[in-house]
């Protein structure tokens, strides 16, 4: 196996339906259909996953958080440019693994891949490292942006929230789960299911959004401060999925157990901002996307975040999210 | 120093002409004038620079190896995304010359960072790793292909070949060079010139280019079989630096010696085909961009790549360049 192996047999097939991908044999790709939605994320073993994660799941996960953040601008995906730094001791059996894993995905989500660098690490025990540019088209509207919210709107999150940080705990033995609560947990923090559908439904009508990837608090806290305003977040009406229900009754204080769901990070689920008067509008984009959508708070005048508990008081306040300089 | 300070104080200030880069605050920027040529390339220490190098260099070389493939494209750079994936004991000054680096070269060649990823390390002793995604907008004759040479067409190169590879053995000390040619050497090693006046000169022009990154004769291995054609290069035509030629001729077989330098690598200099009757526009394409042109050989029906010596026999043949999964 060589590099020149791995594009042409593994990497180039994913390129089939990108026109200007060249078949991924050119240094450089051309895409030309007006404007683009960029986004880049990293994914580097022993941070974002875990070094002996499938390199399938792991594939479809760097798809996934990518799309994610397309899905909270309301794009549409359309290709991805991917560079990967192997570990010098990579079978090829593994980078195949991996490529079937784009593959997979890259037919779910209808997206081709256009281009990117495959290189190999020359430190010994150096890390898979994997960075991927994802592109898509804007909404008619106009990407959603993470400012824009005004004080008084409402504050939404898709789906449930804290069910990848415990398939973590579950995957890494530092909780016990039953069997079925464990795989769907597990599952969550392997594959998680980019809002794309509901991204879309409310483009226009969200003022900002942001998806959640470093915590619900500490993310409510990026959209906060990128308006100008502070959020507040009703501990009880944070949506959680049977499995994390059970969880957080099983722990001492249950506030402290919910607001801890709400610091996990890696949800990546959609948090946007609405004016009150769109109420039904969001409704009506929810189930249209068939996405559930919860509203946990809201935006008001001053700065900061807070998570309040049965008391009215704030039971977590700040930014609780993961911090890659903060160890 | 955290993930965020970093952003906002050292990477979003590079940002500030880049209106659809929302200052970094957001999670994905947009790109919205027309067509686009992007480019993706990883350096890790290690492997494409030395794990000491001073950071600033890094950066520059970072965007200069990433221009050079626009520049053989013939795009006009226009902005990047750039992920990080620092080491755990990377020092806040370390991060600041990293950042000055790419403002210096940011402002040479009038370029925007539009978005990106700053993560670090888990893994103790884990390299610095870098990507980039840089796009530019095609020239009005179309992109330059690798593929699109005839028969018969000419093989040019710009600049002179093989400095980068005797400035990293300087650096190395594995040879010794006077203090004014490492000097140079060196130079060309941390610092190449993207061929980027050229590039668009020759649009419409050059049959097929690409830039000499992974060696003279491995690069004209790729055009030659992009094109389905047989590359041969005539050794004594090989454009040489002074020092270059110095250390040709201190060896014991200058031919070998030329074959070496033909195969080391990072020159970042532009390897097109043109038709013989294009000689002429050629020659105007080079002066008017001020770029140093060598006819160097040609292309002909077969394949593979061979290096031409004074008696008409090839010296070296097949793809000598840098193969990231073979050590």
């Amino acid at each position: 196996m060589n590099e020149f192996d791995i594009i042409r047999d593994l990497f180039a097939p994913l390129s089939e339906n990108a026109a200007g991908a060249f078949a991924l044999r050119d240094d450089a790709a051309l895409i030309d259909q007006g404007a683009y939605i960029v986004t880049k994320d990293m994914m580097i073993a022993g941070v974002h996953f875990r070094p002996k994660d499938p390199l399938d799941l792991v594939a479809r996960k760097l798809i996934r958080v990518n799309l994610s953040d397309l899905a909270a601008k309301g794009a549409k995906p359309i290709g991805y440019f991917l560079a990967c730094a192997w570990p010098q001791t990579i079978k090829p059996a593994s980078v195949e693994l991996f490529a079937a894993g784009l593959q997979e995905d890259q037919e779910t989500y209808r997206i081709a891949l256009f281009g990117g660098d495959t290189t190999a690490h020359a430190a010994k025990a150096a890390p898979l490292t994997l960075s991927a540019t994802f592109f898509g088209a804007p909404p008619k509207q106009g990407m959603t942006l993470r400012s824009g919210a005004g004080a008084g709107d409402d504050l939404y999150v898709t789906g449930t929230i804290g069910d990848a940080g415990l398939g973590l705990k579950a995957l890494s033995k530092e909780e016990k789960f039953s069997t079925v609560d464990k795989a769907s947990l597990a599952g969550r923090y392997h594959l998680p299911e980019p809002r794309l559908s509901l991204g879309a439904a409310i483009a226009g009508l969200a003022t900002a959004a942001i998806d959640v990837s470093d915590g619900l608090l500490a993310d409510a806290g990026h959209l906060a401060a990128a308006s100008g305003l502070k959020a507040e977040i009703d501990a009880a009406a944070m949506p959680l999925s049977a499995a994390a229900k059970g969880w957080v009754s099983a722990q001492e204080d249950p506030y402290d157990a919910i607001a801890e769901l709400a610091a996990f990070g890696d949800d990546y689920e959609i948090l946007f901002a609405a004016p009150q008067s769109m109420r039904r509008s969001v409704s009506v984009a929810a189930k249209a996307s068939r996405t559930a959508v919860t509203r946990i708070g809201a935006l008001s005048r001053g700065e900061g975040v807070s998570l309040i508990g049965a008391d009215g008081d704030a039971i977590a306040t700040g930014s609780h999210g993961y911090d890659h300089f903060k160890r």
